[in-house]
């Protein structure tokens, strides 16, 4: 399992991956699973993915060989140099139907789930900062002005927090201690999802990485957070008015 | 869907459960998913359902049908004459596999499922009050002091809120209200869950249900709770520490 959360905000992008893979519970690894580009000053793109991971890192290396090559052969397209970042979104879902072509079948037969999905966040010079949502089958959506953040893998324990702290005009740092509880709440309750934590942002109309860090599990930070909140959160609760009991 | 959810706790149990029933989104029933009964000074129960809505109905007919024989046949056993709360439990797992005997296999047959739980809490003069977890197959399990509720549907919204608030200890007042904002943070994320609610309790060593409420949608004691839940949870954000963003 996996839990990594994406935030669009007008102050730019937020994105919180966690590391955890595992094959059955007695299976347990980690694994990067949030990656980045950047052309500094020009573009830069932050992907986070969850599903069968031979899946996600068959894709990553293709769009990194993709980058490798247009460095001798400029007409080859990648997603540091395609127009816009739409068309990077593009670029993944067709990457990722080419990954699922050669080995879904195969993994199906076996009983082996093919599924996968990729989260991107970026901006490109001249454009706006997007955040878009692919699918196995390389279909994808983007995130709006109603739905302005993406969540992959176990997403139902950090919702709650996002539905009700999270604006468009939520400054970056408040939208980062939301990413934090969101995975927070979901590193409490399910096993499969582990630190450490990758985290990474992209100020609007900076076109570079303005932040990205390894959140490891003893960073004094997060477990001041974390305590923090479940402190805040039991005050709050014995707060509450109501008497239901009669 | 369904939201259900019992904590037992040293003062008593406390079973909440909503009454949204649907096949597919766009079929949306209200049927009431918990059942109380009382034989005053002498045992309390009360049950609450989930899963497929003619298989728990058959459960619980069965269970109401034999308590009318036994009006006029008193070698007939049932839920309010067995010898103990864990032989209920047996009485109710076997009646499950009753129901699922006659209807499961056609219901696999036309591709619905027929999986069903019931969650059973009670006291009966002379024994502890208990709460046990009945699955489809008609097994069951016991709430222990480490773990001291179930919830049955779709639990995860409401999982966090119930593992940092809730102790043995917690006074029934204090567990309804972690009940009821448990719920209000599953019907706020899960469509399929819906109002009124159903809320009982069963206080120890009193054999009879000390209170039986229905909550209905524009409940004024709800509402306020749901709206200072919500302010609490923002100002609780808003004041956490820490700065990621550097």
């Amino acid at each position: 399992m996996t839990y990594c959360v994406g935030l669009k905000l007008n102050d730019g992008l937020v994105m919180l991956a966690d590391t955890r893979t595992n094959a059955g519970v007695d299976n347990i690894s980690t694994y990067r699973k949030l990656f980045s580009w950047e052309v500094p000053g020009e573009r830069a793109i932050v992907m986070m993915s969850s599903g069968n991971l031979s899946i996600t890192q068959g894709v990553i290396t293709r769009l990194n060989r993709a980058i490798h090559q247009a460095e001798t052969d400029g007409t080859v397209e990648t997603i540091l140099n395609a127009e816009t970042m739409f068309r990077v979104a593009q670029i993944v879902g067709d990457t990722m139907r080419e990954v699922q072509g050669r080995h879904s079948a195969a993994l199906e037969q076996r009983g082996a789930a093919a599924d996968a999905m990729i989260m991107i966040g970026g901006q490109r010079k001249g454009g706006e900062h997007r955040l878009f949502l692919v699918y196995t089958a390389g279909n994808f959506i983007e995130a709006t002005d109603d739905t302005g953040y993406f969540q992959i893998g176990d997403h139902k324990y950090g919702k709650p927090i996002l539905d009700r702290v999270l604006e468009k005009s939520t400054p970056i740092p408040e939208a980062v201690k939301a990413a934090l509880v969101s995975m927070d709440s979901t590193l409490r309750s399910n096993l499969s999802v582990g630190m450490p934590l990758d985290l990474a942002i992209i100020r609007t109309d900076t076109f570079e990485l303005s932040h990205q860090k390894r959140i490891e599990a003893d960073d004094q930070e997060f477990s001041k957070l974390s305590e923090a909140w479940s402190l805040a959160l039991r005050n709050a609760f014995h707060g509450l008015p109501g008497n239901f009991d009669s």
